[in-house]
C-alpha cells in the first residue's frame, strides 16, 4: 500500500478488516511509530476524523502535527502555471512539497464544493496532495470519497459475524445538500466483500455509475429493507443536477416501523447524524453508530500501520 | 473520585492539596499515562487551563487530542427529542459517546452565558457530558464552578505555611460583567479546609446562598481586609438581576493602602487580571499570582494522576 | 546561548551551521528533550514555522504546546502602567510569566505592522517576552528578523560545498507590501560567514543600514548577478516612505535569462513564493526553496538542544 485514499489502493480488503479486529484486541503498540510523524491537513471543519486520527497515532507511538489550512495557513494556489499576483499566497505544489518534509505520513481533508461535478470527482486538491507528496497520503475524506470510514463500517459489520449479510443502502433526508463522499466509498468497499447489497434512494438520487455498476437498487425502501441485516443510511445531494437537495421527503425517515421489516437489522450511519431527520431517537439509540466510530480509530490506526512498515520494508531493501 | 466537576467530587481536600504539593516536588513521571490520551474540549477560549492541562497530561507521559468545539467542530443540539432540521449539525449525546471512545480522560470547558440563571446553574453543556461520558470528565471551568483553579488556589495557600489563616475574598470591579464560576468555586473549596473566611462585596452582589451560607459576609471591604493573611479577589457580575453589572467602583480596587491594612496579607487573583482596575500594578507585582498559575499544573496532574489510578484499580479488580 | 532571537545570540555561526549539518545525518534522539515541553505562541499564522518547530520538537523527543494567541487567548495589553479597562484583557507581563513557568523553551511568532517603523524595528513584542519570561525565548521570525531561516539558509548554502561563494541577495516584485524581517535577518547572517555578498534592488528600497554596513550594494540587477553562486530573492516594502510599496516592476523577476548570467547559481526562496511573480516556475522548480525549507527543522532542532543542554549546564553546576 503505497497511499490510501480509495479502495483501489488495498490489495485484499477482507484482509486489512480482519488486521483491524487484530489490532482492537490490543491497540497499544508506541515501538511501531516511535520518532515518527503524522501530519494532519484540514481544508475543512473535522471532528470524529480528527480526533480518531490522532488518537490512532499516539497508539502506534507517533507524534501528531495537525494545521487548520483555511484558518492558520495561507490561501493555496492550485492552477500550475499560474501568475499568483492576486490573492493566492502559495502553490499546492510548494506547501505539499515542504509539509512531506516534516511528516511520515500525511493526512489531508478536503470536501466537496457542490457547485462543479466535474472538479469535484476530479479530486483536484487530493490529486495534487498525491502527485507532489514524498511521504505516504491518506484521504481523511474527500470530495467523492471517505475511506477510512468504510474500512471503520467494515470492521463495524464483520464485527457482528453474520455470514453473507444482507446490506441495505439507503437515503434519508436532510436539511442541507451533503457530498456523495460516504455513501460512494460505503458502496466500493462494501462489494468487495461477501455481502449482498442493494441501494434505495427517491427518483433523482442516482450516484455515478461508477459505484453503482454492481450493486441492485430498488427505489421502494419498504421492499428493499426486507430481510435486511444491516441497514446503512445516509443523505447525499444530487448527481445530476449536481449537488442539489431535490427532496426532504420525510417519508425516508428511518422509523421503528421500517426497522420492523428487517431481519433485526442493526442501523448503520457515520455521524454527525441529524436525529429525528434522519432516523428516529429510538432507531438510533439502538444502532451500531457509537461502535462504527469507536472503529475509526483502529481503521486509522490499521492504514498507519500499514503505511510504516511499508516504507520500514522499503529502507530495509535498500 | 469518578469524575472531576466540583468538590463534592473529591473525598478529602486538604489530602488532595498535600498530594499536588508532593507531585511538584518531582513532576515527571512518564510511565503512570504512557498509552493514555487527555481530551480536551473547549466551547470558549482558554489560555492558562489549555496550557496547564496540555502540561500536566505531558508530565504524566499522556498524549493530548484538543478541541475547540466552536471553532473546529460543529453545531451541537442540547435538547433530547429535538427534530434536528435546522442548523444544529450534532447531538452532544452522540458527540460525548464518540469522544469519550477516544480518550481516557475528558476534559470540558463551558461558560456561563449570563442571560438564564436556571440554564447556568443547571450546568447544562457539562451535565450532558457527565451523562453520556463513558471516562472521567474534568471540568475545566464551567458555567458557575472552577474546581482546578480552586484547588491550585489551595495549594498556593498551604505553601505559604500560615496555620487558620484568615481568607478574605473581595468583589473588584471590572468593565464587562463576569461569570460567578471562580468565586463560587473557592467558597466551596476553601471551606473545606482549617481557615477563617471572609467574603466583601458591593450591595447587590450577593452570590447564591448555596455557596455562602458557612462564609462570614462584612460589606465594609476595608473592615474586611483587617488581619486578613489572604486576599483573593475577583469580580463577578450580580446574581439577581442575574448576569448584570450594577457598579463600576473604583473605591473597590485593591491598592498598596488597603493591602495596609491586612497582616502582611497576600494578594490573590486566577488570572487573566485588568491592572490598574481589579487591583494596581504595585500589589499585583508582589502577589501571589504567578504562583496560582503555576500550581495549575500541578493541580490538574494531581486530579489527572488520581482519575488514571482510579481506573487502573477498576480494570485490575476485574 | 541564552535565547535565539538574533545572530547576536550566537557566538560562532559557521560552527552552529556545522552542528546543524550533524544532526541532519541522525536527526532521531528521544532522550534529550525528554519530559521537556517547547510552548509556540503565534500572533500571526505560520505554516513552515509551526510545523518545522513542532517536527524539530519531536525529533528531539519533546512535547509541544501551540497557542494562536490572536484566536484562542486574550487580547493583550502591552503598556507599562495602562489602566487595563477598555478591550485589552491581559497584559503581556502577566501572560508571559505565566506561560513560561508551562514550558521550557518559549517560541514566539510576532510581525510587523508596517505602520510605525521604530514601534516595528523596537520589537516591542519580542521584547517584552524576552524581558519577562523565566525560559529561553525564540524567535519564530519577528517584525524584524527570522533567524531561524537564517540559519536554514545557511545550512542550505554550506550543503553545496562551494568555497567562499558570491551570494547575492535581490528584491523580487510582489503583489503586497511585506515586512523586512527575512532580508534582514539573512544579511546579518550570512556576513558572518566566509561569503562575498552583493545586495540589489530598485532605487527606493534601502534597507536599515544597520544590515547594509558591510554588504556591498549594486542596483543593477544583472551587473550584480554576475558570477553569483546563489541568489537569494525576497520582496520587501521600502523602510523609507516606511511599509510602502513603492515598485512592482517585474523586471526584476528572476528569469531562466536572469539565472544564465550566474555562475550556474541556486536560487533560494524562504517561501511561501508567488509563482511567475518572484520568479517564473522554470527557475523554482530548479531552485533549493525545499531544501531550505527541509532544513527548517534541522535549524530548529539545533537551536532547541542547544538551549536544553545550556540548561542542563546551568542545573547541573547549581
Amino acid at each position: 500500500m503505497k497511499n490510501f485514499t480509495s479502495v483501489n489502493d488495498v490489495s485484499n480488503v477482507p484482509d486489512l478488516v480482519d488486521q483491524a479486529i487484530e489490532i482492537k484486541k490490543n491497540p497499544i503498540n508506541l515501538s511501531i511509530g516511535s520518532g515518527k510523524t503524522l501530519g494532519l491537513l484540514f481544508f475543512n471543519p473535522s471532528l470524529r476524523t480528527r480526533l480518531s486520527s490522532q488518537k490512532a497515532a499516539y497508539n502506534l507511538g507517533m507524534n501528531v502535527i495537525t494545521l487548520n489550512v483555511d484558518k492558520e495557513g495561507w490561501k493555496i494556489e492550485f492552477e500550475d502555471g499560474a501568475i499568483m499576483d492576486q490573492g493566492s499566497q502559495e502553490h499546492i505544489r510548494d506547501a505539499v512539497e515542504v509539509i512531506s518534509q516534516y511528516c511520515d505520513i500525511l493526512g489531508v481533508r478536503t470536501f466537496a464544493g457542490l457547485q462543479n461535478r466535474e472538479e469535484d470527482y476530479q479530486e483536484k486538491v487530493l490529486s495534487s496532495f498525491i502527485t507532489h507528496a514524498t511521504v505516504p497520503v491518506v484521504s481523511l475524506e474527500s470530495a467523492t470519497l471517505h475511506p477510512l470510514q468504510s474500512l471503520a463500517d467494515l470492521v463495524t459489520i464483520r464485527e457482528q459475524g453474520i455470514v453473507r449479510p444482507k446490506v441495505v443502502v439507503s437515503w434519508a433526508p436532510h436539511p442541507r445538500a451533503l457530498p456523495q463522499a460516504v455513501v460512494n466509498s460505503f458502496l466500493e468497499w462494501i462489494t468487495k466483500t461477501d455481502t449482498q447489497v442493494v441501494l434505495t434512494h427517491p427518483e433523482g438520487y442516482e450516484l455515478s455509475e461508477k459505484y453503482t455498476q454492481d450493486v441492485a437498487i430498488n427505489k421502494n425502501q419498504d421492499q428493499a429493507l426486507q430481510g435486511a441485516d444491516f441497514v446503512y443510511v445516509k443523505n447525499w445531494s444530487a448527481y445530476e443536477p449536481y449537488g442539489k437537495k431535490i427532496s426532504a421527503d420525510s417519508s425516508w425517515t428511518i422509523t421503528k416501523e421500517k426497522m420492523a421489516l428487517t431481519n433485526h437489522g442493526r442501523f448503520m450511519h457515520c455521524l454527525p447524524i441529524r436525529r429525528n431527520v434522519i432516523a428516529t431517537d429510538a432507531v438510533i439509540n439502538e444502532s451500531l453508530v457509537i461502535k462504527q466510530a469507536e472503529n475509526r480509530v483502529y481503521s486509522a490506526q490499521t492504514v498507519f500501520k500499514t503505511l510504516l512498515e511499508a516504507q520500514h520494508e522499503v529502507i530495509e531493501s535498500h
